[in-house]
């Protein structure tokens, strides 16, 4: 292949239909400046989180991406050429890159990682070892500081990070209870991810289960945001903690989010509510690998991919992660 | 005197109008049990957290005071008589009592703490060594953990915790903007209590002018939610914290408040919102006050004290307290 795709930013999507917001585009493999490598990508992970730079907000946690511009995502892939100090062709690397065929990145904007290839299965750097790992832990462990014996609540706990997150709170002791959509999720958090409970927001009434939980919730690993907020937050125990990790339920939104209606628990309850946004802390990250991998290699954490094939079918994944159609991580093999 | 005046919660209030809400009413001195002390009480403390136990609502910070009782409250005072292992007469304390000439308390439940009296204003054990001072600096430092050099920013600022709030930060070496209604607190804020600026949220575009902020706000003390901190929000620096002191805006809602609009600022900025309740570490605040009383004998930490005269009118300072036309500490001399 001597040309690239890459998929455009046309317009600002509404809701979960993303064909007229971008257009997938050929042009010749691009050459690379100083400082900068290009990568043969093999898969792209599609993270919810994305949703939010290709809306014209201005607040949101990351500049908006401008129009015209290659979309922006997770890549993992081989370096062809590079130009930048530290790295070379034959690394495989993982990094925000661009949906495309190849991308074009900077080390230090990208967060450009050389991985191990001592592993089964390449693509665990987008599971187990990958950033919805990081954000699962640094959530539980770091941000709601989850103790063994405690009660801990995941949303949209059939997903990447939540179905990490679910492993990771029962792995560190804790009783988990999981919210997700659908009989066969919840068969899915109980049966193969170890919850102890699960609720299925499309059919049980939430907050009439949520009260039934014996000495409240103390931690809660937010994905969501939304009503399913409101329904938790008359049933934290005292002193729990919130992190607030996505708020999805918002995200296509045309305006700002409208805050939870019982927003005066946080005082009632003395909780404390955190926003956390992985990316900033990325060289923490690294230290919880050594851990996340033994539970990989225990059999103690593992991730189900949902995967589609082809550069072509992105947005075809992209919609199904955002509507919630998956089970797991969603990412796309485009080699 | 050989009787006992006393407050009765009648009805639960609606607004600011306790009229209906409260009576006085008379007895002989009660007689105490064992385990109990008797205290004539010198001055009641006027505070807004009070206005949450007397609706019906089973979901604030306390279990709503039943009607017919007694209206609970802090006092100042002597105790007369004691049952009470470590009270003696003669005792100078400080309690959660009652509206009354004589309360009668129980140590263990009601945070009796015998008090220092050599100190040049005995209401100083209401101001700058008293609960709204634990508060402010519970909330700024153990909270909203502020640094020297942050700005801090505090609403209700003119009020006795607020008033503190805004001293302490100084302080401890922070760049300290007050929120107050009106041209006489704003004044007091900047004049009197050290503040590097006054926003008047009567005459001023609140929002506008925390936009102007430079570097954004890093920790906010809140007294009262609602509109203010919808303001707040989108102007909070990256890692802000917020601490949730009170949400005066809602206590008198017949419903739960609504919550702020924009909520989505604590993920998009990275935000810590935590409620607390002073009440909930009495034993820990006695470690803090070394520290408030070296500032209040080099005048650091100075407290104005709003004062009415008589039980009987004990009313007219809640009320004045809880719609803001106070500046500093509202008290009752009973004596």
């Amino acid at each position: 292949m001597t040309a690239n795709r890459f998929w455009r930013l046309e317009a600002h999507p509404h809701g979960n239909d993303f064909s007229a917001a971008f257009a997938l585009k050929n042009e010749t493999i691009p050459s690379i400046e100083d400082g900068e490598v290009l990568i043969k990508v093999d898969y792209l992970s599609m993270d919810a989180g994305t949703r939010m730079w290709i809306t014209p907000r201005t607040d949101g946690y990351q500049p908006p991406l401008p129009l015209q511009s290659k979309m922006v995502g997770l890549c993992l892939g081989r370096i062809t050429l590079s130009r930048a100090e530290g790295f070379a062709p034959g690394d495989f690397v993982r990094c925000f890159g661009q949906w495309a065929d190849y991308a074009v990145v900077t080390p230090a904007t990208s967060g450009l990682t050389k991985l191990d290839e001592d592993i089964a299965d390449l693509r665990e750097h987008f599971g187990t070892l990958g950033m919805n790992a990081w954000t699962a832990y640094a959530g539980l462990v770091d941000v709601a500081k989850i103790q063994p014996g405690e009660t801990v609540l995941v949303s949209a706990a059939a997903g990447a990070t939540g179905s990490l997150a679910c492993q990771i709170a029962r792995n560190l002791g804790c009783r988990v209870i999981g919210i997700a959509g659908g009989p066969e999720k919840c068969r899915y958090l109980v049966e193969e991810l170890g919850c102890d409970r699960a609720i299925d927001y499309k059919a049980d009434d939430v907050e009439a289960e949520l009260a039934k939980i014996e000495g409240g919730i103390n931690a809660y690993f937010d994905n969501v945001g939304g009503p399913i907020l409101d329904a938790v937050l008359p049933n934290m125990a005292h002193y729990g903690r919130i992190a607030i990790c996505g708020l999805v339920a918002t995200y296509d939104q045309e305006g700002p989010s409208i805050g939870p209606a019982r927003f005066d628990q946080i005082l009632m309850r003395r909780l404390t509510i955190t926003g956390f946004f992985i990316p900033d802390f990325l060289d923490r990250c690294t230290s919880y690998l050594p851990k996340l991998r033994q539970w990989m290699e225990e059999g103690k954490l593992v991730v189900r991919f949902d995967e589609t094939k082809g550069l072509e079918h992105t947005l075809d994944a992209y919609a199904r992660m955002l509507s919630g159609r998956n089970i797991g991580k969603v990412i796309v093999d485009i080699r």
